[in-house]
Formats: structure tokens, C-alpha cells, sequence
């Protein structure tokens, strides 16, 4: 069967002669262009799919839209499967992304570092930027500076043609957005990497593709949305006896207004590429704010999306960078609270986020914020797996990722294995040892810790120290390519289950609790209830009993946070693939949305219709009105 | 082609053979009921798809839902293609509803009054209820009383089994109530005209088949995204040479928690019914707070849903009666502030509802307030169908339509029409006698007009005849049938365009005004800005010529309302059809959704997943991964 992608129609080879199906979802589809359904309202039906057939391949959709149909149709059945697919690679192979990928991307970087950042962004005044890489060096990139008033005033007229265009136009220039991006992840890796402290490989799988994957997902979700909506209907009431009342209706997609994009600096393009491009395909203009200590990746983000849309014929300050230094609290706020701004998705701080919420009223605000994300360790069969599986959730990035696990809950009498009961202290001893063996050798450590992203991490460590028993203490390793790179290793402590004031509050960064529980049971309770009250985007348990497993999806169900079961392998909890994951649930105080579903890009538009009277049909023609 | 309803199955006949076709839905579908993946697995593709067929039409579903599957199929249909439908007749007829219906729903309604209302919900306290009929006497029905506290455990504890029951039961539960209250239009129409004030049958109409429709419509938009959640979904990740990582994942559906329907005094079926099927069709359990002035309308569907919820086997708590007395503001505001109200759609003042917006931050929150609904009269064809329209939407129930129109704009220099130009006077001299004509026979103008549902609104026709120059007076008139009714014609008055002191707050009830402006252009300007910025449901627009409607157009954008052009025949722009029109945009202060669009219902419930491994199909079998 082949099919029309993003149409709903399908072609189904039948032996002769060739027929054309269309999908429930057709009729959308005819009223979103309703020149095709007067153009074909006297053929014959079959002769009316074939004419549609050809119409739909060759026409109406933006040329954007267009090219990239293949890809949203994937996206679209991925994200109802929820299945593995990704159609950007994560491998930095020179086979995909060329042979002198590497090393354009690595120039690329480079040349913006002690430089003015290349966007011109009319009406600009002055400069921002000064973001240092946690690998040790100033990046002395400087960026367009704004205020306020001239920022929304640009924008908002940018807005004005784009508002106007059709959501093919809004999601053909998201999608070739999102395509110039991929080919140039070398330049996003870098970029990525120094100012998140990342390794390089995480900064180009998580900063490159499997962002533009988030963002996609996001795009997949706004069309699937969009679709829905028909540009006209024809609505024929019966009277009885009397001529049926007719009327047209059309339906406009109104956008929310101005999006604000407020960034994060561990992840700032996987973080914020689902808002982007959430916003920017239900024809939203875009400001995004990155946090002032990841600029850059956000600054390319901004400067291809600017080009796209030129190119498409649209002003480019439909998306557009608002870059600050440090401590831009107060500036966001004001901008934050401008009735010009619709639609607010944050990642940060629970402090920030619920700011947000209860200020920014004028807005839908999407947050992510803090949480408390746990382990439950029941029973195992595979001892070593989990060691070696937990350990590196602990050691990836150093634990900065929102995802990274905290909480390690074990009963204090042991666990359960193969190998019979193992001891609370020997399984603390083989997940700390794990963690010493992925760390021992600097020049390998690095490439998976990374650096830490700010002293501020740095200061947790320390006040963390004292907060329980040592079981490794966290060391500062040098890297041998960046001599002045903030690099810790991981600090793992243990506590006691009445330690609640303790490990109830995110210790963001490389800390990580051992925590002494009466029982599992005790331990699935505690974690449901803390997903629950203090925000969770995670939860991991490792059981080989079904009473094991039915307790973890209990505490699951209780938190409102997804779980990952008896990891053992090459996946990590601290993993979320897009398309197949939600990442978030909406459902506890750690994000009030879910990347992505529905209600993260439903809510982004309206529809505005307008009604009149037209000619009844079945008064007209024969067949009688259904 | 045939279908299987609700699945997104079709089956095509070709010439030969039958052959069964799978939407691009059906993955979903699949994973939805994993036994049928399994049992199909091993089938080959033209049995599986037979297996499939046979498998939905026999099992697997609700019996609820499978019974009512037809008519949800319909309703998908219609939400996409918004042409005229619905399942529920609303003419009264006895060929329909049956021979006895009007006497068994006139008897039943008898049955209530100066009665305990038959509603048996354990731990109430007390009782409430003080309905006064508009149409002159009291109704002397008393509900049970509750306290708080009480009531939020039980139906917290109410809604642990239905929050565990699949989307099937909650939608096809739903479906079921809805039909039974369908059975009984009868005996609701004459509960919602001794509560409302409304004429028979519009009470019939309104608070029966639209308001049973407007139910449906929230179940089918429910059920279209809880169809899109997969039960389960396989994950496989290719990792070049190595084996993949492969993973089951399992998707479970959580329900926000506990819902709270706030009623409204006018339309408490109609308005009331969207968030509550909304709300029931995803899992939440429902607690509806009735207007203290409109309880028996939404007592009788508690009952009726209550018994079907206890029919299904299911605690019938999960809908709970919270009945109240006049001035309950102090219960309203504790009952929505609780933690364990999770959603809050409300119908009602722009007071109580910001306050709502602003104070109930633990719960999503589904507000529809005051607005300013505009006619804007540039030119027209047809002054005298104009005339007949518009003073029917000023007549019908007395304004007390949240979509009843109240400005009027006309040019102070008169309109075109194909007779020449008419003035100003004239113009309103025809829609003042259309009134006038409407109202002049005492029995006659009743059914059309109602009676005006509190005092309230008596005191604001006082008000409003010092607000301006009085073109048609309110008059009282006598209900032939019930003495002591309150009845008052509608009071119309002229205003100056710069009278927008007056003109910009809503006067809700039978008060409209005719604003003379300096050009239509001023006033397409004026009806955005008021619609944008004070809220409107309606705009409507008379206009011949495309400027003309070009510029409503942009209004109606502009204020985020929906437009009705030239009604000059038997469609109103009070009137919104279900499946068809949406109600409310969102896009102004009038109503912070739509009813019913896909963000009415995508966040009243949330997704949990659980994933682990499983070994790779892709290993064991021939094919690769997709």
C-alpha cells in the first residue's frame, strides 16, 4: 500500500484496477483545501480519488511541506506506535554526515569563539555573552543585545505574516529547520559541549539529533493537531417537511501570539527544541532565551531558523534570540509578564518554573522543573548488570541530567539474587565500585562525566558531603585536553530512611544517595509518595517478583512518573527516546507537561469560524443530505 | 467500504478478493489489546487482518461500548467533518420518544416537587435546595446535603476503581448515561424550564438532544486521544553489529483525579454537560456542584449516571450530587481549592471565574464568563429577513443566552440595500418592530421568551432603562398557564458610539442597544477590540459587499470570536450546533476554551509508562527492524 504522507490517503494495489482508499480522516483533509473538493465534486468517484491522488502529489502543500512529507509521515505513525525510529543519525559517522563534517564543525565553532556571534537581528542594541566552557576557557562570543520594547514590537509584527500562513507553511519551514540543523550536529556537538560541559559524544547525540528528534516529535504532534482542524465544512440540517438549512463554515487556525523559549544550561537544545518547534508549527513566533550560561547552541538554532524563514519569504524576526548575561532574572520577568507573550515553555528551577505559573498568567506556561528521581532495588537476577547499569546512570554527565538518578533505596537486610541474599553493603560496595571503575582513568572518565556545568554543582558537592556517610567521595580528575576543566566525579553517600528531610529535595548534579530502608515495601511507598509531592521524571526498580513488579508500577501510578524495570543492559534510565518515551507525565510537580502529546501543542492555537448560508445541496441534486 | 467503528479499521470490497485495509490508526489499535498482537503474530498479513476484524466486532470492548459504537464512530466523523448530525432527535415527537413520553416526563417531574429528591448518596448530611420556578411557584424539592470533607473521601475512594477500569469502560459508560438521558428529554425539558426560565420547548431542545449531544461531542473528542495512547508498544533499537536493545513499554492512562462541575442557572444541562462527559470519558471521577437556582436538572443526571455506574459495576459515587443553597460562594470556593480536585470546568461570571483561574492552581481549570456579543450591520439584501433574525436572537429566552447578541452597530448615515439607502432609524424602527411583532401576543410571546430567570436580571433591565435612550421599552407581560410568572419583553435602547462606557460590560438579559457609529470600518474595529478585549461568544456581521466582509472577517480574528454573516433565515447566531460549530474559542476573556476542541480533553488525564527488556524480535525472526 503506498500512501499520501500527512494526507490520510492511502493507494492500495489491488489485482486491477488500481484503487484509492481514503482514510477516515479524508474529509479533513478535502476541507483544508477546498479547491479540490469544488474541482472534483462532478467526477465520478473513482475518477475524484484519482484527481485527488494527483492533485495532493503535486500541489497545495508548501514546497517545504512538500519534501519533508516522508519524514512527518513516519513521525506520525511513530509517535501512535511508539516504536524505535529516529531519521537523524546519532552516530558522528563521516558515511552520514560527510567526510569533512568533523572538522567543518570543529572550524565552525571555532570561528564564533572571541567573536560577535553572525545574526543580524534589526533593532538590536548593544551586546550580551559571557559564557565561559566548563572545560575551562572564556568562549568570548558576544551576541545582539535588546530591550524589551523593541524586541515584542519586531516580533509582533513579524508575526503578522506569519500568523496568515497556512500550517503546511508553518510545519514545512519547521521541518527544514529542523534539517539544516541536523547537518550541521558537528557545529551543534561543540557548540553543545563547552557550554554545557557535556562530552563530546553526548553533546553531539543528545545536542544534535536526538534533540531534532524531540523537535520533530514536537512538529508531529502540532500537524497531527492541525490536521484535524478543516479549512470548511458544509453542514445541512434537515427541517422536515421544509428546505434544509445550509451554511459553509471555515476554520482559521489562530496562534497563541508570541512564544517565549526560556533555556536551560545543561540541555539547552533537547530542552528547548520541543517548545521551539511546538510553538513555531502552529504558527507562533518565537523568542528564545537562552539561560546566559548556554547561549550558543540556541544562537545557531536561531540564526538557521532565521535563514529558513527568509528563505520561505517570511520575516525572520518570527524567530528571534534574546541573549543576556548572568543573573537575568529581572529581565525575564518583565518579559515574561508582557501581555504580547502567549506561550511559555521553561526548563530551570522549581523556584523559576513556579514563578512563572502563578505570574505569567497572560501565557500557557509549560514547565519542567526540579524533581526527585529514585531507585528501587528489590531483588535481582543479574547483580553485575545492575551494578554496571546504575553506576553509569550515575557517573553520564555527572548526574546533570534532569533524568540522573538520586535516590537509591535497598532494604537494610539485603537483597535477593541468584547467587542468594546480598548484603545492603555489598550492593552499595559493587554500584560504588561500578562508579570508581568507570571514573579511575581520567582520560576515559571525561569522556563520560564531562564537566560540571557550574560552581554552583560544584558548591552542592561540598554541602552534600556533610549531609551523610561517604561511601566515595567526589574527586576533581584533570582532563588531559582542557587543563582548567571543572571535572568531578561522582560523590555517593548513604543514608537511613528516617534521612527524609535529606533526599526529599534535588541534589542536582554528581550526588547520589544509598539509602537504608525497613523493606521494598517501605521503599515503593516512599517512592510513589516522593514522585508525588517533590516531582520525579524518573523512577527505576529492580525485581524478579511479580508482587515486586506490581509495587513499582504502583508507586509509577502513585508519583505520575515513568518507569524503567531491572535495567540491566544498554539502557539507562536516564534515557528518553523520542517518539517512543513521554518524557515528563504532567502528572507530579516536575513538569506540568509531557514531551510531547496532545495537550502540549493543543492548547498553542485556537479556531476561529465563520458561518453563512449557502445553497442547500440535497435541495439541488438528488441525493439526500446524511 | 465498511467499518469497524471506533477502531480505524475499514474493509474495502474490491472485485475480488474482500481484502481488509488498516489505517494508518490501527497500530495504535493493536497495541491497545495486546492479546490480539499476540494471537495475530504468527497469522499471515490477509488472516491477520480477517483474525483482527473478527476479533473487535466480538470482544475486547466495554458492552457499553460496543453497544454504542456506531453512534461514537459517528461522532469522530463529524468532530473532522463538522457537517450537521446528531444521534438525538430534538423534535419532540412521539414517534420518537414514544406515545406516552410527554405525560410519563410531565408526571416524573411532578413526582419531584415538594418531595426529597430520590437520590441515595451515602454520608450525606442534611439537606439542600430552595429552586424557585421562574415561571411563579416554588419547586419545594430537597436534595441530600453534604459536608466537604465527607464527600471528597468517598468519591476518592469511589474513583480508585474507576480510575483503574480501561478508557473503553469510562467512554463506553459514558455513551450509555447519555443515552438514558436521552429516553428521559421529557421529563429534563420540564426540569430545566421550571429552573431556567425557559419556553418548553427550547428547555426540550437545550437542555435534552443539544445538551445530550454537546455530551457526546466531549466523549468523542475524549476518545479520540485515548485511542491514540497505545497499551503497549515494542521498541527496537538497531546497534549496528551488536544484538539490539529491544523493550516492551507499556502506557498506562491516569486520570487527573476528581473533577468539580460548576453549574450554571441557564443552560445547567447544556453548559454543564461537556465537562462533565469530558471528564467521566477520561477516568476522573465527577463531583457536580449544580447552580443553587438550577439543581433538578443535573440531579436527575447524577441519578441517571449514577445507575448506570452501578449497572456497570462500578461505585456509583464516582458521580456525586454536591446539592446547595442560594448564596453558597464560601462552600464553592473550599470545595475548589481542595488538593484532591484536579480539574474545575465552570459556567458563570467573569468574577467567579477568574477567581477560579487565579486561586484553584491545583486543578486544570475550564472557564466559559461573561462577553460582549456584537452585530455589526454594514449593508444587506434583505433588511426585512435582517429584521426577522435579529429580533428573534434579542427575543428567544429573554437574552439569557450566553451567545444572545447586545450591540448593535449601525452607520449614524444609514445602509445600503437594494431598496437604497435606509437610515439609521429605520434600520432600527424594523428590528425594534420585529420585537415588538414577536412579543405583542402574550401566549404567543412565552414560548418564545420564557420567563426571566431571577430577579437579578429584572433589576438590570431597571439599570440599563437610565443607560440610554429607550427605543422599546420591557414590558411585564402574563403567562396564560402560570400566573405569577416573570415574564418581561426585551428592553432596547440606542447609545452613541462614545456611550463605550455602557457598552463594553455585559448586560446580561433581555437589554440589547443600538449604537449609532461614524462607519462601519469603525465599527469591524470597535467589535474586535471589545470582542479581544471584554470577551464575545457571537459576533455577527450583515454585509453585501467583500470589504465589508473582509473586515468582519478580520474582527471576528482580531476578538478571537466566531462570525456569523447575513443570518437572515432560520439559523440564529445564538445557535450553536454540536459537531459542528465550536462554542467559545479560547482566544478571548470570555471562555478559556472551546467547547469541545482537542485541549478541552487532552489534559484531564496524563500518561505513565513502564518499559523493560524483552528479547529482540529481530534476532529471533528473519526480518529486521524497521
Amino acid at each position: 500500500m503506498r500512501r499520501y504522507p500527512g494526507t490520510g490517503i492511502g493507494a492500495i494495489l489491488t489485482n486491477q484496477p488500481v484503487g484509492l482508499l481514503i482514510t477516515p480522516r479524508s474529509p479533513t483533509f478535502f476541507r483544508r483545501f477546498p479547491g479540490v473538493a469544488v474541482h472534483l465534486s462532478s467526477a465520478s468517484p473513482i475518477n475524484r480519488y484519482v484527481l485527488l491522488a494527483t492533485e495532493i502529489a503535486t500541489a497545495m502543500t508548501h514546497p517545504f511541506f512538500a519534501k519533508h512529507q516522508e519524514t512527518l509521515e513516519r513521525a506520525l505513525h511513530t509517535i501512535e506506535s511508539r516504536g524505535y525510529w529516529s531519521p537523524f543519525s546519532e552516530m558522528p559517522s563521516p558515511r552520514v554526515y560527510g567526510e569533512t563534517a568533523q572538522a567543518d564543525g570543529e572550524a565552525a565553532f571555532k570561528q564564533y569563539l572571541n567573536a560577535a556571534f553572525p545574526l543580524e537581528q534589526q533593532g538590536s542594541t548593544g551586546t550580551a555573552g559571557q559564557e565561559t566552557s566548563p572545560f575551562g576557557f572564556a568562549l568570548g562570543t558576544t551576541y545582539p543585545g535588546f530591550d524589551i520594547d523593541t524586541l515584542l514590537a519586531r516580533v509582533t509584527k513579524a508575526h503578522a505574516s506569519w500568523r496568515a500562513a497556512t500550517p503546511d507553511a508553518w510545519v514545512g519551514v519547521s521541518l527544514e529547520i529542523l534539517k539544516r540543523l541536523n547537518a550541521r550536529s558537528f557545529e551543534m556537538a561543540n557548540a553543545v559541549m563547552h557550554t554545557t560541559g557535556q562530552a563530546f559524544m553526548m553533546a553531539f547525540q543528545a545536542g544534535g539529533p536526538h534533540a531534532q528528534d524531540r523537535g520533530l516529535e514536537a512538529v508531529a504532534y502540532a500537524w497531527d493537531e492541525l490536521r484535524r482542524i478543516p479549512g470548511t465544512a458544509y453542514w445541512e440540517k434537515p427541517q422536515g417537511k421544509n428546505p434544509p438549512l445550509a451554511m459553509e463554515k471555515r476554520f482559521t487556525i489562530v496562534p497563541r501570539g508570541v512564544a517565549l523559549v526560556l533555556g536551560c544550561c545543561t540541555f539547552p537544545t533537547w530542552n528547548g527544541y520541543p517548545g521551539l518547534f511546538a510553538s513555531l508549527a502552529t504558527g507562533n513566533a518565537v523568542i528564545v532565551k537562552p539561560h546566559p550560561g548556554a547561549i550558543l547552541p540556541l544562537a545557531i538554532t536561531v540564526k538557521i531558523a532565521r535563514e529558513v524563514l527568509a528563505e520561505a519569504g517570511f520575516d525572520p524576526d518570527v524567530v528571534t534570540l534574546a541573549a543576556t548575561n548572568p543573573n537575568d532574572g529581572a529581565i525575564v520577568q518583565q518579559l515574561a509578564k508582557r501581555g504580547e507573550v502567549r506561550v511559555i515553555d521553561f526548563t530551570g528551577s522549581t523556584a523559576n518554573g513556579d514563578w512563572l505559573e502563578t505570574n505569567a498568567r497572560q501565557a500557557q506556561v509549560y514547565t519542567e522543573k526540579a524533581g526527585v528521581n529514585q531507585i528501587v532495588i528489590d531483588s535481582t537476577d543479574d547483580l553485575k548488570g545492575l551494578a554496571r547499569n546504575v553506576a553509569f546512570s550515575l557517573a553520564l554527565y555527572s548526574g546533570q541530567m534532569c533524568t540522573a538518578p538520586q535516590n537509591i533505596y535497598i532494604p537494610r537486610d539485603g537483597i535477593e539474587t541468584p547467587e542468594g541474599k546480598v548484603s545492603f553493603d555489598d550492593v552499595v560496595a559493587a554500584i560504588a565500585g561500578g562508579v570508581q571503575k568507570l571514573t579511575s582513568d581520567p582520560a576515559k572518565a571525561v569522556e563520560l562525566i564531562g564537566a560540571i556545568q557550574n560552581e554552583g554543582v560544584v558548591a552542592r558537592i561540598d554541602e552534600a558531603r556533610k549531609a551523610g556517610k561517604v561511601v566515595l567521595d567526589s574527586q576533581p580528575l584533570v582532563h588531559p585536553a582542557f587543563a582548567d576543566a571543572r571535572v568531578r566525579t561522582p560523590l555517593l553517600l548513604q543514608l537511613d530512611v528516617k534521612d527524609e528531610n535529606v533526599f526529599t529535595r534535588e541534589w542536582f548534579g554528581p550526588i547520589a544517595f544509598f539509602i537504608a530502608v525497613d523493606s521494598s515495601a517501605q521503599a515503593f511507598d516512599l517512592a510513589g509518595r516522593i514522585a508525588r509531592d517533590h516531582g520525579a521524571l524518573t523512577l527505576a526498580a529492580y525485581t524478579t517478583t511479580a508482587e515486586g513488579e506490581a509495587a513499582a508500577v504502583d508507586a509509577a501510578l502513585t508519583g505520575g512518573v515513568a518507569l524503567s524495570l531491572n535495567l540491566t543492559g544498554g539502557v539507562f534510565v536516564n534515557q528518553s527516546a523520542a517518539f517512543s518515551d513521554f518524557h515528563g507525565t504532567g502528572a507530579n510537580p516536575a513538569a506540568n507537561a509531557s514531551l510531547a502529546d496532545a495537550a502540549f501543542v493543543s492548547n498553542r492555537f485556537r479556531v476561529v469560524q465563520s458561518r453563512r448560508h449557502v445553497p442547500a445541496k440535497s435541495a439541488q441534486d438528488a441525493p439526500s443530505a446524511a
